[in-house]
């Protein structure tokens, strides 16, 4: 039961459907005295919302984020943010049609066998939605990081099906509508993406996530390990399959010489580990790759069951992603900004004499790609 | 602060260092009832121990559990089971030389920046010793998953640096100290780890974990999705960097069509998503793969500072995995069988009235390579 | 930090500030299926509401709910139930006269003093009105024991000053604008009233609350037993300052063999336990009385200090209660409802085989006065 | 399920039956650096032991408490301290002749009731001997509280059945084997144990426990108030009826002109608040009550019936307390200790900006009897 929270010191609860009123959140935890307001949620609640380009769902979604409480004269007080964003464009009828039977890919079946009730407008709670929320609270803890400790938290589209930047430049990463870091590139993701939407079919992406500025000692031995809890909220978003830290699978065929990061008074020379070490930050930039599925709606017909058992055929004709990665870029910054939020507050109960860190060494274009 | 407890019903608390007194573990939340004596833990523990073969290190632990409480007359009481694993061969002379200086790719200098005091004595909380104590929690959780639910959970070691096994055969698993599904390719791995021995290095690995016989339902939206547990639970383990569930990181270049595993009156027809949609098990095996990466413990000279900030050289010569992948399988199992007991106790809060289930088909052999 | 979520699985999240734009709620955990709709927690806000008698505060708030999510053509469906309560009557000008003083026996310095920013518009998040989501909360879970497993919960002014009931009957509770049990006792609590108001003064109250219907089984030894956590909720009420169970302080003159509540195969033959044992449940009434000190929000001037430290007088002339008691009967109510409606989603993941419960004698007149 | 941890930073996770093997704890969150033995933990545990004087049962052990964990070089290294606690005074036989029958005013019932098994051995899980880790645990956070905060927690024994102290010494409370006060009706208290002793009867008790040296802004409104968290955690403890902080009880007859407590440039005049407002510390004394019911376990026979439900009687022969309000004193300290540690934890997360703290003025004798 339960299971709408994440965090233990920042602790974002989140609620509503795809189609049912509102979205609504609460953001307990966060340190009274940081100057906020709407608009600082709003900038990361556009990135991610959609009909920005011909390249994601049409729904049309102001996503409007209301501030009902925890912030007074421009600044926080300590107390929890309530955040509302209404519900625009519904429009549940486009769904009917699939009332009754279970869309293969989907969380239909799944939530019907945990519930025994289908909310079927959309996905209901399942829908990718319901991220806004995350990306609203995200983006508190964003500034947060940011504005006292200097943290950055930054993410870019790495893979589109088969396409792989070809150069990397975190400039270009706000240039187009894919948060592709390759200015060179962007025709060949452009044209994949008019062939896919024309033959009625989704594709994979993968998505990275970096933060810079860190500090050292986040993290909690030995199940609360950072990145323990980046996996946890990087996989809870919808359609990811698989996570990794730094040098990830790769460290499969890696020996330790080439795997481990020789450390010197200058800072370590690589960072294989993606600035973890044993569970706990080491000061080098954080680096995660999550993979996303493709979508299952599709135009093209899918083989599967209605609530009574029989087989049926769905088509899914609603407005939809073709390729729900270049969405999940503010989505993944904002998990990874939640998670580092939370282990910052945690680590000050420490209160530990530490011995100077090393200076750090960003991550490198190489290392990004 | 914290963060040496995992679950929310079925909750596992863990302490103790790799060259302190005793390893101690407290499960809470066991349903009383099942029948349990330390030999039900002893057998995933002398799976997991040292020494068994001369491919891992030659530490000389008998890893024998005692249960503190908890159990009465043969079954548990509903009370917490205390674990007690005392540490018999802990010859701490070896990691005198080290007690000032960092290993590189350790979490020396993570934990010294963390706690600002170390326990140089072999990693102390940071080494894999700890995971004796999920062993023996996580055998209590297959235990009760496989009596009371009929579920099982089995892992194997389904890559080795570049060496992947050419064929499946579960019963091939237990016959070799690789935790190997191949018979074939046996003579290749043990001829891959002398020489790997013999050049001082190490080397990373993948392990892969099935839950068979699975309810539906399992897994609470949004955040904690049984797929974010599971991540959360492997990426906790010392050493992985990376998990994916079903395709993984495969469905980067798989196209919608493909990915959704269509659904029949008879069951599903494939299995990309793992076992899980929306965050909810689907009844289907679960299916997760972790990358480990290669100690960083070497013979080889390795180049790190001490806790003055010195540049210095780095020798390992305790007694260490060459691949700690190879005893990674019973651990992979332990944490995959505690998120799943956690979820079954939390779903039983639920009581709904729900839809029959599809058939489960089992993960094929062509899927688990 | 955080502290605005209570339940572990039935979860209440709640954020709002007195006179701030609105109250928001989350509960987590409600399981699907139950009828629900905005009118079933109406009933029990309107209750709690201010205004609806001369003896209490005349802010003028309509505390009409929105159903925001969760429900979904007129049943829960297992997501979280968002929860909105806009604020009216919110006339902050009332109170810039103490914007930089500290109210003597308020929350102004506590929080000052933790937070280091103040909203001293009337309390903040500190005020009472923040109870009106647990009431809101408290009407779903009230709803789902009795719809589901025939437990009623019911409390009343148990004391009021000196006053204290001379006859008990449930019906009266209703009739009155105090939730008094005796008819015959209200005329003397209305003299009373009008004369504090009169005076300028204020008085504290006794409220007790009554779950009748019980299960055996509920509470979790040994830190989360269920008269613990009835203890903890009751005394996050505001103004609570004391909280007992069963016999209560009375205990403390009395002998073993008074005190123990004899068992027979018909039942028990007293209930100084007030339902627990252990606690854990035991079928009987659960009994439990809280204290709720008289507000001091006083038309009479109070000794105090402003932010800068000196000494000044404090006036309090807004609109208040005399006594914060008469409306504390059905948030006391609802927090007992939240405490074991979350017990009972605990209790089913046990599972156990247990011998049958003994017939419940409910709790007597005589132990309710 | 579970419910054998307290805490969310400083979290303590305990084990054991009164007749099993051992008791065992795990203390997580511990600071780093705090100098620690086992003899630290060994003073608290002789103060609570069995057996040290002819008013308390005559069960002899030694409470030897190990440390597993978390300590090297003689100071806390931030990992989690593991507590192990072997019974020694086992006698499993006294217990024979009830194996099959409820002791009234036992937990015997409740708990067959919750987990369909039951530990005859003297109360198993449910005696109080389980507060021997609460002791050892509590011991740690009054030490760090002492060395680094500067707080002192004290308790001492407010009144034995109709007995009450005539005077208030600190100095008393550890110079007699009852915990009290006032040396002068000492003699008083002998005699009436002598007496009920005799009379195979027992009598209920009230402790009171004092935080001096208070912070301020400890305590999370609005569910984790600090007294909401202290009712909790003293509520928790065995045969604990009814918690009060500051006036408590009494507030039912004060009117807010008494009540409120002036604000001055020097303090605080008064301390009905007990040390708390809106739930936050004050820096004012904590004060709290609390009440303990009389033990059921007696001599004279008491009607109850056995697992059939056929009527009975029970005498219990075995050894107990007369009045287990006598050992309860360390214990209750503890519990307070416990909280406030877990408070100062989390409230370091939070680094506001503060208004300079009123001087403090210490609970006088008048308040504290």
């Amino acid at each position: 039961m339960s299971g709408n929270s994440i965090g233990r010191h920042f602790v974002v609860t989140s609620g509503g459907e795809s189609h049912g009123p509102a979205l609504v959140g609460i953001v307990d935890g966060c340190p009274p005295g940081l100057e906020l307001s709407a608009a600082d949620l709003q900038r990361d609640l556009d990135r991610r919302k959609p009909g920005q380009s011909r390249h994601t769902t049409q729904r049309r979604e102001s996503d409007t984020v209301e501030i009902l409480s925890g912030v007074f004269e421009g600044r926080t007080t300590g107390t929890p943010i309530g955040l509302l964003i209404r519900n625009e464009d519904q429009r549940s009828h486009d769904y009917s049609a699939i009332a009754d039977r279970y869309r293969p890919g989907h969380a239909d079946y799944s939530y019907d066998q945990k519930y025994g009730i289908r909310d079927y407008r959309g996905g209901g709670r399942s829908s990718a939605r319901e991220t806004a929320i995350r990306v609203a609270a995200g983006a508190i803890a964003k500034k947060y990081l940011a504005d006292r400790l200097g943290i950055t938290i930054r993410g870019y589209l790495s893979q589109l099906g088969p396409l792989q930047p070809r150069g990397f430049d975190w400039e270009q990463v706000g240039c187009n509508p894919f948060f592709w870091p390759c200015a060179e590139t962007v025709p060949d993701l452009e044209h994949y993406m008019d062939a896919l939407r024309k033959s009625g079919d989704s594709i994979g992406a993968a998505v990275t996530v970096v933060a810079s500025g860190m500090p050292t000692g986040l993290g909690e031995p030995v199940f609360d390990r950072l990145d323990a809890e980046i996996a946890h909220a990087l996989m809870s978003i919808n359609a990811v399959k698989g996570v990794e830290i730094g040098a990830g699978f790769a460290c499969i065929t890696q020996t330790g010489s080439e795997h481990r990061d020789a450390m010197t008074p200058d800072g370590f020379l690589s960072n294989n580990a993606g600035g973890i070490l044993g569970g706990i930050s080491t000061g080098q930039d954080i680096i995660a790759r999550l993979a996303l599925k493709p979508t299952s709606s599709l135009r093209l017909p899918g083989q599967s069951i209605d609530r009574q058992g029989t087989a049926v055929e769905v088509i899914t004709t609603g407005r939809h992603d073709p390729c729900v990665g270049i969405r999940a870029t503010p989505i993944a910054e904002a998990m990874l900004a939640l998670v580092l939020m939370d282990h910052v507050l945690r680590q000050r109960g420490q209160n530990a004499e530490v011995v100077p860190p090393l200076p750090a060494i960003p991550a490198s274009p190489h290392s990004l790609i």
